[in-house]
Parts: structure tokens; sequence; C-alpha cells
């Protein structure tokens, strides 16, 4: 499948998708206050609603209901909403899904607030599961999992910042960064909606792996994607590693393969003033020598099959199956 | 009472204050990572300990015990110092207890990031309740309110901004905001420890409004404190309403007073740039000269006699004795 639009994640299941899009429009009304619009700006239209899919087909598959976990569901979608609005304040982002990110539209001092916000909202919706038949038992379970996500993201997060001012190229720590930071939020939704819908601890420990791999492929993928697409394809401004003097998985092949002076070359149109563009170009083209682009779609592919193994334990069914799918459509993001 | 160091709300119960100290300790490790030692920055020394403290003579007061809520009480000062991480950036405070802001310190990005951490330790905090003996019902009973304060909080630091934005000397707005930002997180306390302990609903309503009054009373009085004390006592840098604009309790009743012509003085010394300190002494001055400050004491005293007739409900004992001390406390505060 070759494409050149982004893969809609929830185009599986487009009853879902509008049930979620309502629930948030519901949250935060039009005629709400000034913390009500930013909200709706930030979370409408909606993005690929990847983490809510992931919770409640998570849910599904280990024996519960879409109906008793959509709070949880709609609040995965405002953490992570939550985190972005946060991230694109630090990475100084400008765009989010093609228009201003809301630090931009509403001010750096109204976008933290916001995202604060978002973060309460992810806490509510997990309560909220109560109303719809879930034992509050399996309710504290979800929390403490989540609230654990939420920590190992913002270590994640700090951890990035160090390895950039590191100018690290190890790729274990990287690894690790993205173990914290971009699996944090796969595994609080996956973990969660298994844990809210009395998964037993093996179907748990499955659903766990599926996130970690599946946040390895992603954030791969998504380092990829500055190497490969146009800002039209993912919404937001391709220059940002340079900008930020990001050190993503392809510099760091490139940097494994091409030895110190591809290192020393890469360093330098990180560290370098100037136009982000312009160096974030001469990054493409060492990049697109190296071999670096085969080898961390390998990578991106290896992860996608442990990920797939992971969900054997499951009984077989529409939500496995759509679990399997979205690992799998994270190959065709890249063309 | 005559003091001229801050009142320690604690000093009540030296016993709370240090087993809440070493469980912040113990929560954020010297050998952990940045995340830790920023965490560790932000939460050590402790400050007053007066949401945790709030929390676990709430608790008591309705027949529960501290050890079953300790884990929540810890969890209230991280929700309380995530907002202070958070409202330094938003405020450009470079002072807190008397050293560096985190944002200072450790810079704005790592500044966001550790707020975030500290807002999902506070539902940690809830979760590790069930490991003491709380029921499960109980813990999503706090947790549904204790996500509901902080997104009422978020929205109060909102209104604020607006309230500064728009130059408003209306006193209902401001008693609105306070009532959303400052008494929030009291609400989080005194309402998530009663439900904890499994106290009554008159109980529950009682403690609400006891949080809320204090809310009331706590803000004037911090309000004030800009107008009489010097910076040892609180800590903080006291020009801060003039550097940002605000326009506090005092302002509006000196506003009030002196009519139209005040307000433009006012307004004045607010919007004008230069010297903070020099427009802060000139705002001084017109609050001095107008009565407003006996007139917002007057206000604090009132709140503070309904804070303690809302605990009339409760049973008897040394936890409701010490609440009613924590709200009288704060009428010694500017002196």
């Amino acid at each position: 499948m070759s494409t050149t639009t982004p893969v809609d994640f929830g185009a599986d299941d487009l009853v879902l998708s509008t049930e979620l899009a309502n629930s948030l429009a519901d949250r935060w009304r039009l005629d709400d206050d000034r913390l009500g619009e930013i909200c709706r700006y930030a979370l409408l239209p909606p993005g690929k609603l990847l983490r809510p899919m992931l919770l409640v087909e998570s849910a599904v598959a280990v024996g519960g209901t879409r109906y008793g976990v959509l709070p949880a569901a709609v609040g995965a979608e405002s953490g992570h909403t939550a985190s972005l609005v946060h991230d694109d304040i630090i990475d100084q982002d400008e765009l989010r899904r093609g228009r201003p990110a809301v630090h931009v539209r509403y001010g750096v001092d109204d976008a933290i607030v916001t995202g604060d916000a978002l973060l309460f909202d992810l806490f509510a919706g997990l309560a909220g599961c109560r109303y719809r038949g879930v034992a509050e038992a399996r309710i504290v379970d979800a929390l403490a999992e989540v609230a654990r996500c939420g920590v190992e993201l913002c270590r994640g997060q700090m951890l990035e910042a160090e390895l950039t001012r590191d100018r690290c190229f190890d790729a274990a720590r990287y690894r690790r960064m993205v173990h914290l930071k971009t699996a944090a939020l796969f595994r609080g939704a996956c973990v969660s909606g298994a844990l809210l819908a009395g998964g037993s601890a093996e179907e748990v420990a499955a659903l766990r792996r599926y996130a970690d791999e599946l946040g390895i492929a992603y954030q791969i993928q998504d380092d990829l994607l500055g190497y490969l697409s146009v800002p039209a394809v993912t919404g937001k401004p391709q220059a940002s590693d340079a900008r930020n003097g990001r050190i993503t998985m392809p510099l760091i092949l490139a940097g494994q393969a091409g030895g110190p002076a591809a290192r020393r070359a890469i360093e330098r149109q990180l560290c370098g003033g100037g136009d982000a563009a312009a160096r974030h170009a001469r990054l493409r083209r060492i990049v697109a020598g190296s071999g670096a682009l085969d080898e961390a779609r390998d990578l991106v592919r290896e992860a996608v099959g442990r990920a797939g193994s992971a969900l054997a334990v499951l009984p077989p069914g529409a939500s496995r199956t759509r679990l399997r799918r979205v690992a799998e459509l994270l190959l065709d993001r890249d063309r």
C-alpha cells in the first residue's frame, strides 16, 4: 500500500471515532469559558485518536465492553493532548495538525494551564468508568498504572533533553528514552484498558509488551518521517530535530555507519546556528547516503513483528486483529 | 500573638510534618535521575505542608486514620508543588521559599515537565491508599473529587489572567477566581481526606464549606502580605503584583474607596513600565491611605469565622480543633 496522506489508524472503526469525538466535544462546550475554548481547540477536530482506540480495543480484546471504558478512552486522548501542548512549548514547534500550536494561538501561559487541565481530565475519565459498571477495584488498578506511566513519560522527556545536550549517539540510551517517553502513553492506554476490563495477569502483561514494541516502532517511524516526507503529511514542521539539536534514530544509525567523521558532520548541523531548514536538508543528505533509512525501517519492522507476537496470548477476535493492524499500519506510514 | 516569621501551620503536629517530609524524600531519591533531582528540589525542604495536613486532619476528624491516608497526603503536597512550579513560570517569579524557583534553577522546559510529573504523582498517592486498607470505592470517590478540583484550579488560573487583562476591579469576579484557584486545592485536600475516611455526606459538605472559606481567607491574606511585610517573611519577591499587573483584593477595595481617580492611579502603576519595586511602593501608599487594609483584614476575619462555623457538624476532637486553628492562624500572618 502506498499513500501520501497520513494513515488513519481509526479508519477501521468509524463508529468509535465518532463516539470519541462527540464525547470530547461534549466535555468542552463552545459556550464554556476560556479554558473550555482552548481545550476544544487542542482536542478538536481530533487527531488519529490512536491512544483511545488502543484503550478500547485492549479492553474489548480481554472481554470488556467499549461502553464501560469509553470515559477512560476519552481521558487517554486528553492526556495525550496535554503532553502535545506542553511538548510544543518545549520544542518551540509552531504547528500541530496543520494549525498553530496552542501556545502560538493562545500564548505560553494559557498553554501551560491548558495542558494541566487536560492532565486532570485524564484522571476524571478513569473515575467516570464507575458509572458504566466498571468495578472500583479495577479503576484503582488502572489509576495506579496511568499515574506511573505519566511519571515515566516525564522521565523520558527529561532524558530526551539530556541526550540532546550530551550529543549522545548511544542507541541503548535512545531506546530507554523511547521506552519511557513514547511508549508510556501506549502502555497507559493498553494496560489500563485491559485492567478496567478485568483482563488476566497474562493478558495485561501481553498488552504491556505490545505497547512497548508499538512505542519503539512508532517513535523510529516518527523519526524517519522527518527524513522522508513533506510537512503536509505530518502537519508539523519538518526541521524540528535540526532546530532542537535532537539526535534521533536515523542520525544515530548514520553516525554508527559513517564513524567519527559522520558524527562530527551531524553534530555540526545540529549545533550550527542559522537556517534550520538548510541544516535539516544537509542532515537528510547525510542520512540518505548512509544506509540508515533502510536500517531504521528494519528496526520498525522488527518491533512491529514483536508487537504482533505479543498479542498471541489474547483470545482471537476483531479487537486483537485491529491491535495487530494498528502496528502493521506503521509500516506504510513513510511512503 | 505577634511574629515576624511565617506562621508554621504544621507546628501543631511535628510528628506528621516529619512523616510527610520523610515520605517525600523517600519518593524522590538523591541517586535518582534528573527528574528525581528536580522534584526533590521543588519539594524539599518542605514548605508549610498545609494541604497534606488539611487532608490528614479532615480524614481523622471524620473517623479515618492518619496511616490510611498518608500516601494521599503526600500526593496533595506534590499537586500543590506542581501548581507552584508552573505558576512561577507564568508569573515569572524568580524566588520560591527563599531559593531560586525551579525554572530559574533548571530552566523552563524541565520545570514544565517537573510540574507534570508532580501532578501525576498526586494521583499515584491516591492509588497508594489501597495498600493501607482504604476501600477502593472511597479511592474512586476521592479520585473524582481531586480531578474535578484540578480542572477548577486551572479554570481559576485562567480567570485570574483574564481579570488582569481586563483591569477588573470587580470583587465578585475576584471571589469567583479565588473560589476556583486558591480554594480548589484546599477543597481537594479536605474533601478527598473526608471521602477516603468514609465521612458522611454531611461531613464531606461541611469540610467543603470550610475549605472554600479557608481559600478566601488565605488568598486575601496572601494579597495583604504584599502590602504589609518584607520579602524575608514570604520568601518570594514582593513586587510580583506590580510586575504582573495583577489586581488583588487590597487594590479592589482601595479602588472602590477612592473612586475613579484612585482606580486610574492604581491602573497607572500596574500598567506602567520601569521599576516594579518603585511602582509597588506607590501602590502600597495608595492602599495604605485608603482604609483598604483594615477592610481586607475584616474580610479575612469573616471568612475565618465562617470556616470555623462550618466545622460545627464534625465530631469534636483534636483534628477538628486543629482545623479551626489553621484558619485562625491566618489572622496572625500579617504582623
